[in-house]
């Protein structure tokens, strides 16, 4: 059974703001932050959210010093019309957590079922016990749907109880003003534009400030129980009250429906926000229930991760590959933000994550999901073209380093716009995509138009020098080291992306399917080649004497900076000391070579990448939550099990036991693709690659057994191995070539390779 | 006879701005643009200022994204109380030049007596003529005193006249959004705190809005004939009104005397303001003008230069040093802006300009200033050692790249405070001071210590490589290339740096005069010798294929941006490139490598600096205004007289033929003493090193004759040269031993070199 229990959670701030990301719901196109209905203590913080994916407001951004081409605006993520709100009243008295006693007290996540709940026996303080549980989903079905469940039961008197239910249009996005890393403004984002009660439905309008989006939420209820209710307009929206009388024993429920309906996705927002609603309310819960069970079924099914022998590491990851299909967009106007639907942090938007840290999971579990993920960066593809211009390109297409509607959101665009590597990541998940499933298709309708706009930018940022292409002036993964030339981890992948621009026209060609793409981006035979000459001419910087890749040309002739010297007042580096002074020192703040060395790994042969592991595992931070789940599959490919297993478990409970002390700002989505990586491509050793799927799975000493499936192709292919024996079976599809241990196999049905082939 | 004169000036909104600039009154404490007391034309833009050095308003300056030690608060210079306005009615029309008929009209600068003049010849719509003198000063001998003289003859008529002059505290700095160069903020920085009318003297004390920094002007008049009078407070200040009758022919004069006090200088503000307006309206006018003139005379006579056969270039170098001496800070409290008390341009901050392009003029011909600018750095020296800290050093002080009260003003960091050569250049004009006068006071007082503080930043920042010592992430005088390892020019001054902290000890050392610093600094023995050690080590980029130091370690692998191939539309790059593109390319903006081929020209032999300047120069914009003056030395050094003489030209007449579009904002302060650097270091071949005096006079073609005189330690010495010789007079002093041509000589009193031996 998959859950995240609390048993008898705790009330103070902190942990009720870390239980907001924890226990909030999200479907990819709504998230709901898991705060209490009837709010805390007076003084406590919150994060009270509601989002909308995709969905955003624009924010001036002024440059402390104005320079050509410098970005002075960028999109936040929008805290929506709260509908979370429920007060209860036991014969008059206010439940509360915090008066009266509380007998007993515990939240949790079902991973099946999709729902949160929170389940509570109260005393008030004139001695009134009541039970309390409160049922939370956003629905996978229907995805503007959020839905409240809440049941009383009186267990030591009859009396009357009241339930005042709340929604309301007056919200603001949360403000830190002592977090760099927290979206920066104290702002209203968000207006209300229209309330209206229209029968037992409200409805409020919203209107963002400045990008002119609108939101429009419906909200209605359904008592198990007659009862006499009122609907009247607040100053900030709308309030219901329910009144009724409840026997000793009984159990009196509300089902508080709120449909979110935006206009990004929806042209008449009001009235498909109604229509839903109706539609929604003739249906019995129960039914809603089922589906989003169903639903996960088959996300289940297809991503079965599990782990012998450590529970704690197998409810983690599970954790997280939960949190991947609530945070992911389900149709091309969204991608997976930074923090999923979870809060606020780094303002809701997408980074690079998405295409090297999630895709990977999408890719081999649920491929609509990683489809649409691709077709969101083709609805940015103009955004990135005049985005190449502002940075002065003559071509090419400039994917923005941060944005939501495609419009680059970096203020400081040394570890920001100079990131130039997302056009790689953006190639490199196009052609992870097509060689997991062999799907032309997506090629032929975006994929190639993007690998050719993106190839054409590395022609113009790139020179050739002594025959030689040079990339000069970019900064890749690595934040502590920024504007250098020649960043191995940037050149590789720049390399990858000319070869795909070709190979992916080539594939196309094949069937006489080039048309389109030939014509929307006139390129020829003589482009074509030039990308092919680059990509071959590709200056990868390589040191002699210590047999490894530099990070760039000049990272080496720079200080060291160990690790082990860092005191833990320092931690993280990046808020205690200046840019320039980490750009001089080799510092890493994750892995970046490191991470080159995983994604391209026939780019160097073993040696090298040992050397390279360890020459930067001494100088690597880990500063970013991108960092370990990267040295844990390295690690892993190296023999190093240990090691592997200890990076993996560092990543793996970062947001479920708050390692990084800011998971109450929001889950970090990156980092949970990367457990799953960690798990998958580390300890499973799988790749794809032109040559087929490649596996060499290998357990750490703790673990009894390990058992993960995946799609490949047409087909589903388990893995099972324990110390004894590795299992490959093929779940459905056609038989399959595989590399297994370095070695072709034919996949026929099931495939045992016994521990003393397990190399 | 010094002056420039403007005939029949023009009078479009466009030459008037230019004209406040170009004809400001200042005397380094106060500045005051030359708009016109009656102001212009409805819906003409004026920078209608008045400006008291170092005096300044803090200014938010928040950053697009939030990084440890980014400045988040600048500095800015502050418009205060405006005692300009005037307004004359003839029998009760009101004078204006956008009315009646301007008969004639005439402005000018007098250079020798200090002041500028107007002068106007007005027929009103209903006929009456009247001729108008208006002239201005601001006192070299009482610093807080601007002066107008406004004189009216009756032409034609006899009748009444009225004088109206104000006094208006409510004003505000300028502010145009569409320039990125120009302060930012349309920002009303100071307030007034009291208005008041103590007999005929009116008085307002500002505050200002953040710093808390207070300025008390206080207004009064003297008329040449007795008058009714008024004086009444208004909404924005004092408004004094004065009417008498005018006979025809007749002349009436009044004298508005202005007097500045700030509380950065005067303890008791208010009371210091009227005891010197009591002291200098008992003063005869004629004794305010003959001492400016006597000022001015001495300041003459000390940095004579006179060009013969060329009056516009003459005029505009003469030009450009009455303006250094307009400009100059006379007390350690302040500094010279880079736009003087001009205007608000670089928002009244002082860069490096001071040490590299205007002290080689003070240090040869105003050593008072010379001094004092020394010891302005001396007085921030605190801030110079907490930015240190801040940019994440140990030891050591980082002097802030631009700023007035010792703080960092830089948003930009790449193009700010990682120009760590300031400490270089600060630590090079102590160097110079010392070696021109020989003063072992000033590095006992403060010069040594200063030496040692930036000394000790360098081991810091830099780091042993191979034997040899790096500098990396710094930027170099170039801001087309940002954040680069061993920087040519920065290096070498860092190893001149480190070379004199030691040496200024040693000096202090053989006088017993080093307590004091040793108490001050701690210096131990070691530290001094690991200076001297870094130094020796110093790493210096040399490319052995082109024979040149490459302004980096990696600028010559990037790709060469031909500044022939620029189109005009693209000038200057920096407001058309985004910052990251121009750091791709081989393209500077302005002297870097050659500039340091001009301060320590010794450090390579003539071939490097012969192909150095050779490559520099077509990849060299000059957008910066340093820039020009330095090639022209350079050019000259080489013997290039012609390419010399051409660059001299485009620095000379820079403003007052306003040839970068931008003097309207502001002079142009270190290429005015570029130009003259030009002149007698290029021309005139000067150079002042541990071995003593260097002279190497050479004429371009245009040119009859060169005359310039200068300081050097206890003489003053005058260069003559014509193309048929060269005559050396030691004007007063003990005799000297020169370098003339390259030939040791022994000046007694007169030395004259012919032609054949002028090399």
């Amino acid at each position: 059974m998959k859950r995240y229990v609390l048993d008898d959670f705790k009330l103070d701030n902190e942990s009720l703001k870390l239980g907001e990301t924890i226990f909030h719901n999200a479907n990819g196109y709504i998230g709901v932050r898991g705060c209490f209905e009837e709010g805390y203590k007076d003084g406590f913080d919150t994060v009270r959210g509601t989002y909308i994916n995709g969905f955003y407001n624009f924010v001036p951004m002024p440059q402390a010093e104005k320079l050509c081409g410098l970005i002075e605006e960028k999109q936040t993520i929008v805290n929506v019309t709260d509908t979370q709100g429920i007060e209860l009243y036991v014969c008059g008295e206010r439940f509360s957590l915090f008066a009266g006693k509380v007998l007993s007290k515990k939240r949790w996540l079902d991973m099946e079922k999709g729902i949160t709940c929170r389940e509570i026996t109260w005393q008030s303080p004139k001695g009134k016990t009541v039970e309390i549980l409160i049922k939370r989903m956003c629905s996978f079905t229907c995805l503007p749907l959020f839905l409240i469940e809440y049941s009383v039961r009186a267990v030591d008197f009859s009396g009357d109880i009241q339930i005042k239910s709340t929604h309301t249009g007056e919200v603001m996005n949360y403000f830190n003003p002592n977090d760099p890393r927290v979206a920066g403004e104290a702002c209203k984002h968000i207006f209300t534009e229209s309330k209206e009660i229209i029968e037992d439905i409200s409805v409020i309008s919203s209107l963002t400030a400045k990008s002119a989006l609108r939101a429009v939420t419906a909200v209605s209820h359904k008592l198990s129980k007659e009862t006499s209710h009122t609907a009247e307009q607040s100053k900030d929206g709308v309030i219901f009250n329910f009144h009724t009388q409840i026997e000793q024993e009984e159990t009196v429920v509300c089902h508080k429906y709120s449909v979110i309906c935006d206009s990004v996705r929806y042209k008449d927002t009001k009235k498909e926000a109604l229509r839903l609603m109706e539609e929604t309310r003739q249906r019995k819960t129960g039914e809603l229930y089922k589906e989003q069970e169903e639903y996960l079924s088959v996300f289940w099914q297809n991503c079965g991760v599990d782990i012998l022998g450590e529970e704690e590491l197998n409810e983690a990851i599970q954790y997280n590959m939960y949190q991947l299909v609530q945070s992911a967009g389900k149709e091309p106007h969204s991608n997976v933000a930074a923090k999923g639907l979870s809060g606020e942090g780094y303002e809701g938007h997408f980074f690079w994550d998405t295409e090297m840290y999630l895709q990977p999971f999408y890719i081999l579990n649920a491929r609509e999901i990683a489809g649409n993920l691709i077709r969101y960066r083709y609805t940015i593809l103009d955004d990135a073209k005049e985005n190449a211009k502002i940075l002065g390109h003559k071509k090419g297409a400039a994917y923005p380093w941060r944005t939501i509607m495609g419009k680059e959101c970096s203020g400081y665009f040394p570890s920001g716009s100079a990131q130039y590597h997302i056009n790689g990541d953006i190639a490199y998940s196009i052609a992870a995509y097509y060689l997991a499933t062999k799907d032309k298709a997506l090629l032929e309708e975006c994929g190639c138009e993007m690998l050719i706009e993106t190839a054409r930018l590395w022609m113009d940022i790139g020179n050739y020098q002594n025959g030689m292409f040079h990339i000069n002036t970019v900064t890749g993964p690595d934040e502590y080291t920024c504007l250098v030339n020649n960043n191995y981890y940037t050149n590789v992948l720049a390399a990858y992306n000319l070869k795909w621009a070709y190979k992916s026209f080539e594939l196309l060609k094949e069937e006489k399917r080039e048309a389109d793409v030939e014509k929307k981006t006139g390129i020829t035979k003589e482009e074509l080649s030039s990308f092919i000459k680059a990509a071959a001419a590709m200056y990868l910087p390589y040191d002699e004497t210590l047999g490894i890749n530099p990070q760039d040309d000049s990272f080496l002739q720079k200080s060291i900076w160990e690790v082990s010297t860092i005191r833990e007042e320092e931690k993280p580096l990046l808020l205690h000391y200046h840019p320039m002074h980490l750009y001089r020192y080799q510092i890493c703040k994750q892995a970046d070579t490191v991470l080159a060395h995983f994604i391209l790994e026939d780019e160097q042969d073993m040696e090298t990448i040992r050397n390279s592991f360890a020459y930067y595992e001494k100088i690597t931070t880990h500063d970013s939550s991108l960092s370990t789940c990267i040295f844990s599959i390295v690690a892993a490919k190296l023999g190093m099990l240990d090691k592997a297993y200890e990076y993996l478990g560092e990543s793996a409970k970062l947001d479920l036991f708050n390692t990084h002390k800011n998971t109450a700002d929001g889950i970090h989505t990156a980092n949970m693709g990367g457990t799953y990586m960690a798990v998958v491509y580390g300890f499973g050793g799988l790749r794809i690659k032109v040559d087929g799927l490649h596996l060499e799975p290998r357990l750490p000493k703790a673990w009894q057994g390990l058992r993960f499936s995946f799609l490949y192709e047409d087909a589903q292919i388990e893995v099972n191995v324990t110390p004894e024996k590795c299992v490959i079976t093929l779940l459905k599809g056609k038989q399959k070539e595989l590399h297994v241990y370095g070695k072709k196999v034919l996949l026929k049905k099931s495939l045992t390779i016994l521990k003393e082939d397990m190399k």
